[in-house]
């Protein structure tokens, strides 16, 4: 029953009914299928469940399921093993073509083009004819299992064009490749591309695969969308976890200790600036003992100086992301975005100088408001200048919009803030 | 000199080109090229370059355009339009194919599948022979730019299956389509499914194209990767946007009033929180004006709930988003975050005791670190709930990570601590 039921299921769909289960059951019901749906199933397994899975395997098993999956999958999974289990689990591998791809792939740091590819593609003579082409074609196809677009090389093995199926499914016989091969804006990266720029170059060129070369322009091997598409999601959620103030990729199955570790950094970060931001107030000790109401203001200033300094940082780290601004003028962006904070300044702090007037008196509703403009202006420049340096040192521009921006205007805010209420109230 | 070079170019590039460029530039260039080229630049542009570049046309040229176009394009560029204008550009475009196919688009919703699909399709009827088929698909696939997948309909139109052009490729030419296609486990949506739905499906069976069907399951459209990458890069972005305050979607082009008018909703809820925390605070004013020390841990107090919150409701958007949590139970959430907030309030407590005691002494070290842990616990709490009971009503769970957490634990915290400090300091 079980073996009927789950054979006839798609892969994707099998991997969520064996997430729950134990081991034991796992493994029960994922050698009831056939190679290739083991492959598939295991490839589409969470990370966590997988390596459990994984673990639970003899090396000697472990070596039988690589043979089954893609290369670009096996050598991912063979990077998260110890060198000695790597070492063991290829020594059992019968499939030396298999072995000779995996070893290769993982040469590339996990991050590059070299790291997203796989060795399976088809690939023609650009002097074969059609008919020629056909036959070797079949016999490549039987290890690619999504064929996209087949490429050229010339006799060196080098890249000189694309070729679609559908052109090669409607050309006469005798036809040379060379006749029917498109040899125009060949887009190919090499291994060492840093990933997110293959993504941008996928993206761009709505590719739904990419051809990669060596130095030489061999071609290696070629990365698929659907890799992509996992890849852009990844850097999606790490983005926005980053932008949160969680410094390590984590999973909400992730344990607990990982999980607090990944948010400690952030959370010293904005403590040691509650700490400055104590300091700052303690030199106004004066102001506050002889006009306590001023300290009734503190949480305002200080959470509107950072919800000012994440928008306008959120914004800069988006279109840096988009490597839109690579040329744009820094000081532009800054224009516009002390123009954006003129206008909201002006019409918040107008809203709070009448909240101020209702709450206490003129002098307070004075000193709020003008403290509260100034430092949506100073938000808005700290918050777009930061990710701009950031990015310029290198450093992930996507941590700025974080707890980083929000510490340091709160400590700049209640300096503006202390600073106009002692000038104003004169004390 | 210039046709010879921007027609060697690709059209991502030659869209590159043309966006610094003035309107009459940009149509110099555009008509230098050939209609496939033209629209493919068109669609490559930023929306913002092409809205102005669009505008200097006349209807006519607009017609003339959309005729070149793939159907999702061509319905996308009218859906920008007004009524009246798109019943011009409608009635002086002369291939009714073309037509029928964008009036129809026009109908969905942006949102849904049917939204997102296209009309040009492969489509092959199960009852046909190879040789027949290569023939009826050939004409087809003229006007198909990318053909991945073909559909398999019976004599009714409706989807049965799908063939891979590799399996095509190497076919007999007597064999029947009902012989050769795969009919267990398609995959298809309905033209109102949703389209983050729509995405999941793609990413999940890892499909480059998705037939779309209409109610009584026939084939009416497909989906294409390239879109889908589009779409879910977008998703992205507002998602990280939202999170960061911003409640409708811009770009750095935006004009100034339309980044302010975006952002302003959050400020005004950021800024009736500071109000709302004032009047909090204002509650203690005796206990501040007797120990004004208290006052000066008030932003140390705020930023760390804020923190916090941000962090433990960043995880749970995301598992939500991921939809692998519409089944694990909510307790157990709320349990695990109880943990890793137990973790890091004990570490960072500790630590603030420390700090708290070089500081003042005794009473306010403890109060300060007491009160810290408090809020820790407190703002893991409703971090984790808020986008939980958000996600329950149907409100995007993400708008959570903003500055709504921040300010709800921004009051919830100043009352904490406080509250502390007068028990403590008992006055
Ligand atoms: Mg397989
Ligand atoms: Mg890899
Ligand atoms: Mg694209
Ligand atoms: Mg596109
Ligand atoms: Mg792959
Ligand atoms: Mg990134
Ligand atoms: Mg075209
Ligand atoms: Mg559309
Ligand atoms: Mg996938
Ligand atoms: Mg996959
Ligand atoms: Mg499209
Ligand atoms: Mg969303
Ligand atoms: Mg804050």
């Amino acid at each position: 029953w079980l073996k009927i039921n789950v054979l006839d299921l798609h892969f994707a769909d099998v991997a969520e009914i064996l997430r729950p289960l134990s081991n034991d059951e796992a493994k029960y019901i994922y050698y009831l299928m056939d190679e290739d749906q083991q492959a598939d199933v295991l490839m589409e397994l969470d990370e966590d469940v997988r390596d459990r899975f994984l673990a639970s395997l003899s090396t000697k098993e472990i070596a039988d399921q690589l043979e089954n999956l893609d290369s670009d999958d096996a050598a991912d999974i063979l990077g998260e093993l110890s060198d000695e289990q790597v070492q063991e689990v290829i020594s059992q591998m019968q499939d030396n073509d298999a072995i000779g791809d995996i070893v290769d792939l993982l040469n590339y740091d996990e991050d590059t083009a070299g790291g997203l590819m796989q060795k399976e593609f088809i690939k023609a003579r650009v002097d074969w004819p059609v008919d020629r082409a056909l036959v070797e074609l079949r016999r490549q196809a039987e290890d690619v299992e999504q064929v996209f677009t087949i490429y050229v090389v010339d006799d060196l093995g080098k890249l000189v064009g694309v070729l679609s199926l559908k052109r090669l499914l409607f050309a006469k016989p005798k036809t040379k490749i060379a006749d029917l091969f498109n040899g125009k804006n060949i887009i190919s990266v090499k291994t060492s591309e840093d990933a997110e720029e293959v993504a941008k170059i996928m993206e761009k060129y709505d590719l739904v695969s990419l051809p990669v070369v060596d130095l030489q322009n061999k071609l290696v091997g070629r990365i698929t969308i659907d890799d992509m598409v996992d890849f852009i999601k990844e850097e999606a959620d790490k983005d926005f976890q980053l932008a949160s103030g969680i410094s390590e990729k984590i999973e909400s199955s992730s344990t607990v200790w990982k999980i607090s570790r990944a948010r400690l950094p952030w959370l010293v970060i904005g403590m040691l600036g509650g700490i400055l931001g104590a300091q700052v107030i303690s030199g106004f000790e004066a102001q506050i003992t002889s006009v306590p109401t001023l300290a009734f203001f503190i949480p305002l200033i200080t959470a509107m100086g950072g919800n000012v300094g994440v928008q306008s940082s959120a914004i800069v780290v988006q279109s840096l992301a988009k490597g839109n601004d690579l040329f744009g003028s820094v000081l532009k962006k800054i224009g516009k975005e002390t123009l954006v904070a003129l206008t909201n300044g002006v019409l918040l702090s107008s809203l709070m100088y009448g909240i101020g007037m209702l709450f206490e008196g003129t002098t307070l509703a004075i000193v709020v408001s003008l403290s509260l403009f100034t430092v949506i202006i100073f938000a808005s420049i700290f918050g777009t200048l930061i990710p701009l340096i950031l990015n310029k040192y290198k450093i992930d521009p996507a941590l700025a919009t974080g707890p980083f921006v929000t510490t340091l205007n709160d400590v700049l805010g209640l300096f503006i803030y202390f600073t106009i209420g002692m000038l104003l109230y004169h004390i």
